[in-house]
């Protein structure tokens, strides 16, 4: 899974080796800057548009200049795929800072974005994505803009990191009582035929995915209700499934080592994975 | 005010020009790592321990192992005084990541700590220090861990930006309807004689200056209350001031455009200020 030869960095392609940052870069010092990683399938984008938009309204929340139109950036990284000569299933990962300048919390002046964007081979997770996962729950304790896709990961970081400690594939992370996301993904409770998610506001990551799933569930009739539920309303579920541009919809079988339902997956989330395969130009390639 | 020519990297000393990082480091792609910034006087660092001991508590809360002890880490900063024949007012950086490796939220495996620090000058605000400065109030959007002097620092860095475009020093940063902190400093509240200021929980960051300034109150035997306040109880203060390394003991004088009492720096500021002055062992210099 490393990262292809040629990276695109500002306008430009340049080898990986080559690419470096020095020690007063905002977002070394500040994480301050924005990411988007988008799934790529036998050499094509998946939702790039989406992406690409999520971007942009990133980097207006922070106030970051990208030196480039979305059909640039759009363009750009379409070359990244095709000088790299890349026709598998991957990810690009893309990232814009607020630019290397003498540190100082304030905006600097005059100082342009630093942006970067790399590919690398990833292969779809077929074993999880039949058999489903495990996770863990875990307190949120991130900062409240976390529609914003930014760089200031630690708290996302550290609850990946438990749920990895505890053999789990993700932590479900839950505020005020309530189920926000879990910590690279958003996270779903089925129950009585319904869909529940936590509302698309300032508390979770507007998911690309997560847009694409409310689009499955209409177009197979599933209520996708844009209410948050409880950890304890996890214990009563008839399903849970999590859902990433790299994740894709997972299943989730266990929760803090108690099964849901029958531990297996479940037939709404089966639907549903079915509805991305179509939707992503995907043969079936569970195994 | 340009970083002096020998930087720390690692346990060697390097030209500044030579360190740089690769674009898969974890500070830059998560904002994973720590810091710390210790005020120089006269080429002498003031409260090293303090700043060393809350360095190995950060690490310690996101589990980051530092390549070396509090005293191995001392003496090479005061290597790096020397190297670079500093004997100004100014600066140390400080920081430490979780290290350069391939991205995943998880933490890698065998990766070392990446550490760097650097020193440049930073006069003494003495302008501020007299005559005050004024402050605007903003949300406190932080995570729950703001104890911990973390990279992630976005929001910090929106609040001054905030700040300075309204022509303030800082922002007032207020959560659930109490005072927390200030984007870069602690601050403090004078009503009848005493100092409040939030304890000393997760929400705020531990000040060295404001552990001082406490032990300053206790001599001047001015109760210091670990009591939050709300921004309602400022328009009531007889002063206020905040406490950081970089600003010291600095009146406010201003808050949202209101006058603090009379608009001027306050008797019990001032006499923290001179106790500042002691203890740092600095000879007055305001103009």
């Amino acid at each position: 899974m490393s990262v292809y030869p040629i990276i695109l960095s500002q306008a430009d392609f340049t080898n990986r080796d080559s690419l470096t940052y020095p020690f007063e870069e905002r977002g070394l010092q500040f994480g301050d800057g924005i990411y988007e990683v988008i799934r790529i399938y036998q050499g094509a984008y998946y939702l790039i548009t989406e992406h690409v938009n999520r971007l942009f309204r990133s980097a207006e929340a922070i106030k970051i200049d990208l030196p480039f139109s979305r059909q640039e950036i759009t363009s750009l990284l379409h070359d990244l795929l095709s000088q790299n000569e890349m026709t598998s299933d991957g990810i690009v990962y893309l990232q814009a800072t607020r630019g290397s300048a003498p540190r100082n919390h304030a905006f600097p002046v005059d100082t342009p974005a630093n942006v970067y964007a790399y590919v690398q081979d990833m292969p779809r997770k077929t074993k999880n994505l039949t058999n489903g996962v495990s996770a863990i729950t875990k307190r949120d304790t991130r900062w409240e803009n976390c529609y914003i896709k930014s760089l200031n990961l630690l708290p996302n970081v550290l609850a990946k990191q438990a749920a990895q400690e505890n053999g789990s594939y993700e932590a479900i992370l839950e505020r005020d009582g309530k189920v926000t996301e879990c910590s690279s993904s958003n996270v779903y409770l089925v129950k009585d035929g319904k869909i529940y998610t936590h509302p698309a506001t300032n508390r979770i990551l507007h998911g690309c995915v997560r847009m694409r799933v409310e689009q499955f569930a209409a177009g197979l009739n599933i209520p996708f209700v844009e209410q948050a539920f409880s950890i304890e309303d996890i214990a009563d579920a008839d399903e849970v499934f999590l859902s990433s541009s790299t994740s894709e919809v997972m299943p989730i079988v266990e929760v803090d080592g108690k099964k849901i339902a029958e531990g297996i997956p479940g037939k709404t989330t089966q639907m549903l994975q079915e509805a991305y395969e179509v939707d992503a130009g995907l043969v079936k390639q569970r195994i």
